[in-house]
């Protein structure tokens, strides 16, 4: 019980901040392993179709909904774009995303709208496709996973066709799309006249569409260029952004595409772009604020609680502190970080049972480290 | 045998393109997982340690090299730089690269060059580390895997500090560093007033240096500054590239950062950058130039000389079209695609039978495909 006079504050909770620093598990299969892949049955289509599931960091223990976003080409994108999602999460950029990776069967049938010269054996399957997606694919990833309403569609060249003929044939399927290098040439422009002809009567629906082409020439560019000039023209409440990525190429782009585009979408998920939000409270008016915006609750990220539950502790005022602590229980209650928190802060205001108690707890939760034993072993002396 | 008349020759070109177009072949889990972990047994640090290993496409089929890149943190960091060499090497930008993670036991202890103050059972260790990945690492991976000379050595944060450590420390063991948000103000800036003193003494020897940072405060902002402010000076044959990439945090930075990197270290590799190599030839020594700054045989890509080769099928160059077949075997004899072009050549030129043996070669060789089964069937008619 003679820690305190022992120890500088401080430096205990440096250690305490270290202890809870390892908390964090991490599985080794998960370093290599990027997703899951099903086979699944589509009436629609005809035929058996191999779909791939990325769930984010702490879905399997968790009990929390996730956004959902579609990505096409899945044999080429779905790998990148799951390791993606799990870096921008992990740096606060976005929130924790489930994704669902489309594998081609017969991409040229399937990602294009009909037009008047094709084969429709091998081209101009999109209705069809669509069909599959919103009455086949998305029940079944409701089904089977613990997914909110706001969806994400993104695809490259064909993909990026498809996504924008999507924003036009039913808007209100997915909240937000990323189109990448969209093959808009084909069909002599069909979906650049379409559009035109279509916002002079619709006000858009879809949250966030985001556009991009290389540094590329030919159809594609121009073509593209000509939809976005449309885009932007509307003064609705679409959010609408059009880039030109001068060091991708079209086939490049969906490195550096689709970071740009999920960051434009998520514009304003990272609080380190709003330094001024230096108060829990400041904090959790803005994510009452994204919420609106994305149409369901978004809760502010633990690591919010912890830091400025910190801060508190470090500076000694120790009402604020469990104050927010409070909050913390609220939104998340089953938090480990928490009872860790709670622990150190009992342990700050010398009352060792509680702090005893909660220590104990993260014991029996499964928390081992080091400082944990030394700390239960001094209270208990 | 009256193909010719049916036919016009342009539109068989296209079929017979699309055909090959259709001959790589995509393994389904290639989709959901990333590489390989292993657990090797170091002496030097006298525990086991996980290393994770993805190989290029394309690696279990073929003879040659790769370069190698060693990424730290590979808990954190492998995922995503496995499916970015990909895309990136899909997409032109890089040739194909084996990638090694190291993964963490003790990532204090392993990634800092020893200071004064530190407490060794906890920082300091990198001396012992790098020791363990250039002895027992490094043949482990040239024992077991196909490696060519040159290495890239990468880390983030604690693992970029290590990486600069590594330029001076053991300069010739890899030949090109990225070094992202580097943890250069620990130990009161050790290792940017080692860079001043060593630079003073020594040229430097790595081929390429690229480092960044986010758009971040602190020691590791400043201290990094002033690193790349000393190594900006040289005047010595290295390539030394230093970004602030203000879009990202000292977290985020691994995203766009390893792009960079990579994109630096292989300036040059995209052919699509110089559109003034349109002749074969022309293409044959842009190789020969990169081949002499990476220090080893770097081949022309295949696709080049498939593309070659069928701008001449299409101007009717048939000997042209030789030509650049014959150099094509010199350097990919087995190539099955190679099969597929001799075929077509054979077919356009009137050379039936040699045609028709080609694309049975093809047939044995496990290409399967319905135009290949139609010519097939119309040229023993």
């Amino acid at each position: 019980m003679y820690l305190f006079g022992k120890l500088h504050l401080l430096r205990i909770i440096l250690i305490l901040i270290f202890a809870s620093a390892q908390l964090t598990a991490f599985a080794q299969e998960a370093i290599i392993k990027a997703g899951k892949l099903y086979t699944i049955e589509s009436e629609i289509l005809n035929e058996e179709r191999k779909i791939a599931v990325f769930t984010p960091d702490g879905y399997a223990e968790g009990q929390v909904t996730y956004h959902v976003m579609y990505l096409l080409d899945a044999e080429w994108n779905f790998k990148y774009v799951a390791a993606l999602l799990d870096k921008l999460t992990a740096a606060g950029e976005i929130p924790g995303i489930l994704l669902i990776g489309v594998v081609n069967n017969n991409r040229n049938r399937d990602l294009t709208p009909a037009g008047k010269n094709d084969n429709p054996a091998r081209f101009g399957g999109g209705k069809k496709f669509l069909d599959f997606l919103t009455q086949e694919l998305q029940p079944w990833v409701k089904q089977n996973y613990r997914t909110h309403p706001y969806s994400i569609l993104a695809g490259h060249s064909f993909g990026g066709l498809f996504t924008v003929y999507t924003t036009m044939e039913e808007p209100e399927r997915f909240q937000a799309y990323i189109a990448l290098s969209p093959s808009l040439g084909r069909n002599g422009e069909q979906q650049v006249k379409k559009a035109d002809a279509y916002y002079e009567q619709n006000a858009p629906i879809p949250e966030s569409i985001y556009v991009a082409v290389g540094n590329e020439g030919g159809y594609t560019a121009i073509s593209t260029k000509k939809y976005a000039h449309i885009l932007q023209d509307q003064e609705s409440g679409l959010r609408f952004k059009f880039e030109k990525l001068e060091d991708s190429s079209h086939e490049s782009i969906t490195i550096e595409g689709f970071i740009h585009g999920l960051k434009f979408i998520y514009e304003g998920f990272n609080l380190e772009q709003f330094p001024e939000l230096d108060e829990i409270f400041l904090v959790e008016e803005h994510y009452k604020k994204l919420s609106e915006r994305f149409g369901y609750e978004l809760k502010v990220p633990e690591s919010q609680y912890q830091r400025f539950a910190r801060e508190q502790m470090v500076t000694k005022e120790w009402d604020y502190a469990r104050f927010i602590l409070s909050q913390y229980e609220k939104h998340y209650p089953g938090s480990i970080e928490l009872v860790s928190l709670k622990a150190d802060l009992n342990l700050l205001t010398g009352d060792f049972k509680e702090a005893l108690k909660y220590y104990e707890m993260l014991n029996s939760l499964g928390v081992e480290s080091e400082s944990l034993s030394r700390i239960i072993k001094e209270l208990k002396d």
